[in-house]
Order: structure tokens, then C-alpha cells, then sequence
């Protein structure tokens, strides 16, 4: 099988616009198959501000009205993603900007009103790889934000590590699929006040400890259950790091293990 | 050659949620091969004037700061895009929304300041249509916003009308390619006043005529001026008219002719 790396870039790299295009250049320069999955940063929450309309959270996650399905529909399929493309387009990397709604690749459910309403939120459903296929076969390179449909006209906002984890765990039925996760950090740390308190591999057994213990809590729990869920769906390797973990002689960074 | 359609659907469509929805019934319907492009309507200056940023217009074209780059990026790319293309998903039509800078698709150049500095503003340069026709062999249905690319970072924001007449002439070397804009009115005019007025048929010696005695004026000059350099360029069929124009039995609208 080929080789097939899924990098999801986190909001606080996009937010700093140098970060963000040594990044781009790192993410261009590497070889083989790849699909770049982005996030949305804080624009979103500052494009709502300026507009008087009131942003929301629960758990990390964005309470999504109607007007503020409308701004990051805006920020992440149109600002972030087309900036992203145009950005590593003149870096010779032949990049393909999507939403989940394009060629029906990532079909969602709204999210079911329980205890929390949480609007046009999506939950994945399906990914239809025919068309991710067809772009990589033929050299392009698939850029998605985590804006998703439901297949009867409404477009969700969903969570992009999950974009990320879904789509390595359906790209793995073809590909040899790694998943990375790249953040403003080296990894999942020990003390999160000190970078350099990368701890080196995590197995789900270490992970159930660090969740009781505290070290591992509120953004980094999803994250790695998405990792965890990801080993136990054929994703060969995952992988949790800064920009650098791009890089081939990268050492620094968090590996998750299946076992 | 097989057949294709390249349709352009103006901004009054798009401003008005019932006739764009009855459009994108007629255009998901359409049989053969088919193109998109929209334009971006009154959202971008709604937008815009939320935010407190100045629309400034020269002869129909934005002038395109910084920021109403940003704007325009959000809306046309973003917005109204993945909302068409969701729309269209949901009709059983397999869309991709695509900006110029997707897959290099359309190269733009920044339009050099003379008399007037338009800012942001792109004119097309190259079409590359190798991803487009991969799309159209898979039966993919590209829809295009009118924002494109220089290579060299900078998105660009370009007439919509243009964006479709330059497709449509670089596609027409591998396909029989039919150019329609779809606007509120059934056609050209010979009163602006009477919808009713449809003139049904303009060649290029009555198209200099109707210009000369004001029938045709304002934004309608440069939509002509493609429509007969498309004509010159190898495109089979180029029609005017509103969204009953995609039908096959439809009898009211504009048709150019080369000679």
C-alpha cells in the first residue's frame, strides 16, 4: 500500500502568521501522498465579535447558531482555506481546497439536541474517499477545513481533529495512513507549563493513567481519543508535535501506541 | 467533442434565496457536462459596510483593499460557495466548489495601476485545465467563485463574467463548449424597462450599433464584449438570458452570434 500522511495544523499555528508559513513550507516540502486538515484559530471569534454576534462555547466547542454557521463558513472555507491554498500554491504544492460538502466527501448528522443544543454542529457519518482517491492518484493535494454537510442542504461545523482522525481511519482501508496532529507545542507535555516536557510515546494503558492523574486534560482529551481511535482503525502511526514534526530527522514529538 | 455547459449566474439571482434555489433545481437537472460560476450579489458590500469597511466601486468594478480582499475571499468562497454547493449536493448533483487558486485553475495578474488603482484585482491570464477536465471526466460538477491567484500568494478578485468566458474559451479547445449567462432579465433588452423587450438575436455589427445609440450601456458593455470574444474563441453557442435559459425548451433570451 502507499503512504498516505494526514496532518492536522491547530488554530494557535494558524493564528501566527509566520508560524504558519514556515509550516506551509515544511508541509510542501514533503514527499508523497498527503492531505492537509485545518482548523479555524480565533478569526472566527473576532469576525463574530465584530459583527455583534455572540460566540458561544461548551467544552471547547463552539455553540453554532445560524449566524455563526454563516462565520466560520466564511473564515474557514473561504479566508483560511483559499489564503492556505493561494499560499502553498506558490510553493509548488498543487493544493485543492475543500469543504466536506465538495464532492460529498464528508457527509455528518447535526449533532442531537440533549442536555446541550449545539446548533449546526456535525458528528461525522461517512467519508466518501472516491473523490480524495482521484486528487491523489493525480498529484493534487487535498486541503480541508472542518466545514461538513448533511446532505440536505445544511452545512455543519464540526470538530477538525475528528475531520482528521475520520479521514486517516477511511484513507487506511487504501493507504498506509499516518496521522499527525501538529500544534504550537512539542507534543503532549508532562508539566504543560514547560515545553520541553515532551513525553516521548504514549500507549492507551499510559493514556488511561495520565487522564486520572490530571496531566492529560480539557483540549488534549479529545485529541487523543481521536489518536487512540484512530491506531485501533488500521491509522499506522499518529503522532502529536510542533511544526517541526514534519520534518523527516524530527525527533521531538509525542507518538501514540496502539499497545 | 462532447458537449459542455459553462453557466455564469449573476448576482440578483443570488441575492434572492427562492429564485437561486429554482436555478440550482434547473442546473442540477441539466443533463452533459457543466461549469458553474457565480458571482458574489449584494453580501459582500453588506458585509463590508457591518464591518465599517468603505465599498468604493469604479465603472461596476470593486476597488479591493486589503480588507475588502478579505471580505470578498469570506463571501464568494466561503459563504456563498459551500452554500451552493451544498445545495446543489443535496439535489443529487455532484458539485466541488473551487476559487481560481484551487489546483492553479486560474491565474490571475494584478491589474497594474494606471488612472485608477483597482487594489486586489485580477485579470485572467492562464487557465489550467487539466484538474477541471479530471473533474468533468469523473463526473464531477466544478462550481467556480470568481476569486483567483497571481502564483505568488496573492488571491485575486476577478470579474465573474470574465472568470466564465475565459473558461469556457480555454475549454472549447477539448470540448464543444456553450457559454450562458444567467441574470433576472430574459435576455438583452431593447427596453430596460420591459422585461418583455428580449432581443432575441445580436451579431457583432448589431452589437456595435446597439452600443452606439445607448440601447446597450453600463454593466451589459463588458458582459457583450465576452460573450463575442468568447464567440471569436472557438465557443459554439453563447445565450443571455435568465434562469428558464438552462431549460431545454426554453424560447426567451439572447442569442450571440458570431457573424
Amino acid at each position: 500500500m502507499k503512504k498516505l500522511s494526514i496532518i492536522k495544523i491547530g488554530g494557535n499555528l494558524i493564528d501566527n502568521e509566520s508560524l504558519l508559513n514556515n509550516f506551509l513550507n515544511d508541509f510542501a516540502q514533503m514527499d508523497g501522498l498527503k492531505i492537509l486538515v485545518h482548523g479555524g484559530g480565533k478569526l472566527a471569534t473576532q469576525l463574530a465579535d465584530k459583527l455583534g454576534i455572540k460566540t458561544e462555547m461548551h467544552q471547547g466547542r463552539r455553540i453554532t447558531s445560524s449566524e455563526n454557521r454563516d462565520v466560520v463558513t466564511m473564515v474557514y472555507a473561504g479566508l483560511i482555506n483559499k489564503k492556505m491554498v493561494a499560499n502553498l500554491q506558490a510553493k509548488n504544492c498543487n493544493a485543492v481546497g475543500l469543504s466536506g460538502a465538495d464532492a460529498n466527501c464528508i457527509l455528518s448528522q447535526k449533532r442531537p439536541v440533549k442536555s446541550i443544543d449545539y446548533g449546526w454542529v456535525g458528528d461525522v457519518e461517512q467519508i466518501n474517499i472516491s473523490f480524495i482517491k482521484l486528487m491523489l492518484e493525480n498529484e493534487f493535494v487535498p486541503v480541508f477545513c472542518a466545514i461538513t454537510h448533511d446532505g440536505k442542504r445544511n452545512l455543519l461545523n464540526t470538530n477538525a481533529d475528528t475531520v482528521a482522525a475520520e479521514l486517516a481511519m477511511a484513507m487506511s482501508k487504501d493507504f498506509d495512513t499516518k496521522l499527525i496532529y501538529s500544534l504550537d507545542k512539542k507534543g503532549v507535555l508532562a508539566d504543560v507549563n514547560d515545553n520541553n516536557s515532551t513525553i516521548k510515546s504514549i500507549n492507551l494503558e499510559q493514556y488511561q493513567a495520565l487522564k486520572l492523574n490530571g496531566t492529560i486534560n480539557k483540549g488534549m482529551l479529545p485529541k487523543l481519543e481521536n489518536c487512540f481511535r484512530a491506531l485501533a482503525n488500521n491509522v499506522s502511526i499518529v503522532r502529536i508535535g510542533d511544526g517541526d514534526v514534519l520534518k523527516e530527522d524530527s525527533e521531538l514529538f509525542t507518538s501514540l501506541i496502539r499497545k
